[in-house]
């Protein structure tokens, strides 16, 4: 007979005991395995293009015109819709992308090192805040920003971090829950970290000062700036404890604007789908709940691996940028000790007395408790083209956890 | 008659009106009004060489050493006892100091304008943790690092902020309180926010590579990189609040290791003082109480314009540094507010919902609750040449507020 909570505690101590490392960077096509010319990796679950919701479609067309296939969005929905590009969800290559997460072959990828397990993790680079690529937006400010990135930034910071000989992510995520930051939508510190620690190494590859200039002052404008790296620590993360026979800990949360999916440790490579919710938070001015698409992103392996909604408790300012008050913050935090395995012993939250993030939701206490995760999001417009409107609060479609359990009811039947 | 009230709501107004910038630096005797070739500064109210403590002793003669009037502590022990030397406060020439505060012609010093209010302050550079001059050590690696200042990173730092056009201390400090500084002990924020800001104009220098590594390294490795600028901007800040005719706001609250000094809008140039406490707190590895110097250094000037310890309620985390519990860090807030005459619209606490940090010390109400004003410290080693053993809570002796009180009574009478 299969013990779950040992299986579960097997899967647990995977994740507290990962050690996510920056190592490097590379292009999409050489470093992550399995990759293609005609492969385009999305956010979520599995999506034809027929279901993408328009902030998707916005970044499938925007990244064909980055990789020169097509001129203009037209010819870009044209080639889209042909069946001549192939779609596949950013976590069946060890990979995550906040938002639309469209990442393709051409795209700059942060790898991440579980240096306790040995796997790996990829994501793309981080645009910033408003009209970006992840938010469905394709116009000429947004690929002339990725162009950039390929030509200049990219090859920067990707020697700064050969440089530095790998930086410690784990230790960085653990100082932003000290630091006001819930690791999700609020990257404050994480990024000022980032900076600091990587200041020096940029520096020392002796690029040009005009070129330093120009990326301390896209890193210095973007509060997202080390998001995309933090993601790729938390996938490596959740990497190591999936595929734990009789394990019932959530390792995969991700939407993709049409479908929100998970994935279980115990339960292989299926998906639980169900439809996803409406965020529910603040729009920036001239927009509202109208303009909003459906959730979207695989930015919630944050909250998957214990922190973003789940440490809300150490960042009460986010409130400002999600509504909300204070309290709110800290009773989401409470509320997801109910539904974890483990308190995280290197993410302490200050103001709960340093008591570790709850870490490493469990399908079983889900369905028991009737509590939802809590996840922070950023909110995209509906219509393609469009970007940013807002950011807020979602839970996931209660479904994923109910088909998950009969799914693993099943298995053990079958054990 | 005079309305106290309303000369302590003038005063106040100007504290939270004021707006210090970061717009220079330059040498101590070019830039500080009345520095002289034989005028060294020190932290507190005044001070004789024959009382002053280890540590303030042990930071003039590394001083003497550094500006090249000594070759050894015991030539520069002679020199300080011979009168040579004309010791002064730092706050009587528009600075401030941390711990032994010890400013020589020679050094430089950050340069910060009120631009609302037109007036200056100055600080000189911090030096990091550990055994280093402000906390009375003077071994070669001490002046080796301050000949580092002069030669490399002082000229670089100075062409960086003068090409920044001057940096908000004020935007910034509001922002370390969301980011769980509390801008006296604690500066991880504080420190990482001036280096990303900064970054882009230290590199537009164009000074050599290996000068940029230099620098980046040695601003990443200190925590407290921007505790000396930040005092300069509290210094600015209530340096506009002083002279106002029959107010009891305390402008001034200094340590010179011996004395403690406070002084008050409405009463002049007086310096009111009574004998140091012995800090409350944690030792480093191979320290106790027992080696421990009474109270000292200007950095008392972050509670006295409404952060440090008065702010404490903003970085729980502190407690780990200075011992105690997160409830301790709310309640030292929440205790200020009785105290004190404004709350900071600028400086807003998010876990207390946002109310504005407890600002402007009553000397009356100090008096009337009989609560003294809470304070963060380094410890510094009691004898000269040793440096930091620890860092703790401690409070002014209470004979200041009332003597300070009674001087008002005074003068109101001859009113």
């Amino acid at each position: 007979m299969i013990d779950i909570n040992k299986a579960n505690e097997k899967a647990i101590q995977k994740v507290l005991n990962a050690q996510p490392f920056l190592v490097g960077m590379g292009i999409a096509r050489d470093v992550i395995p399995g990759m293609h010319e005609n492969l385009f990796l999305h956010a979520g679950p599995p999506i034809t293009w027929e279901k993408m919701s328009g902030p998707m479609r916005g970044a499938v067309m925007g990244a064909l015109m980055y990789e020169g296939r097509a001129n203009t969005p037209e010819e870009a929905e044209k080639i889209a819709e042909s069946g001549e590009i192939e779609f596949s969800p950013c976590h069946e290559y060890g990979a995550v992308g906040p938002m639309a997460g469209v990442t393709s072959p051409s795209m700059p990828v942060y790898i991440v090192e579980n240096r306790e397990h040995g796997n790996k993790a990829f994501s793309n680079m981080n645009e910033g805040y408003g009209k970006v690529l992840r938010y469905g937006a394709y116009d000429e400010e947004v690929l002339g920003r990725l162009k950039w990135f390929d030509e200049e930034l990219y090859p920067l910071l990707k020697k700064a971090i050969e440089l530095s000989g790998g930086i410690d992510m784990k230790s960085m995520i653990a100082q932003q829950l000290q630091m006001g930051d819930e690791g999700h939508n609020r990257n404050k510190a994480g990024t000022s970290l980032l900076i600091r620690t990587i200041a020096e190494y940029v520096v020392k590859t002796k690029a040009d000062h005009d070129v330093l200039e120009r990326a301390f002052n896209f890193m210095n404008s973007n509060d997202l700036f080390n998001l995309n790296a933090l993601m790729a620590s938390c996938k490596a993360t959740m990497d190591a404890a999936h595929g734990i026979e009789g394990s019932t800990l959530v390792t995969v949360m991700a939407r993709n604007g049409t479908e929100f999916g998970i994935r279980v440790s115990g339960l292989g490579d299926r998906w639980f789908t169900g439809p996803v919710q409406q965020p529910d938070g603040l729009y920036f001015s001239g927009y509202t709940a109208e303009d909003a698409n459906g959730d979207i992103g695989d930015s919630t392996i944050t909250e998957t691996s214990g922190i973003g909604a789940f440490a809300m408790a150490s960042a009460p300012a986010i409130v400002q940028f999600i509504s909300g008050s204070p309290d709110m913050a800290l009773e989401a935090t409470n509320e997801m000790y109910e539904i974890t395995i483990a308190e995280n012993n290197a993410f302490g939250i200050p103001i709960l007395d340093f008591r570790g993030s709850p870490t490493g939701i469990d399908i079983r206490k889900v369905i028991e408790t009737g509590i939802l995760p809590k996840i922070n999001t950023g909110i995209a417009h509906k219509n393609p083209g469009v970007g940013q409107v807002g950011a807020g609060l979602v839970t996931p479609p209660m479904n994923c956890f109910e088909d998950a359990l009969e799914a693993f009811a099943e298995t053990l039947a079958e054990a």
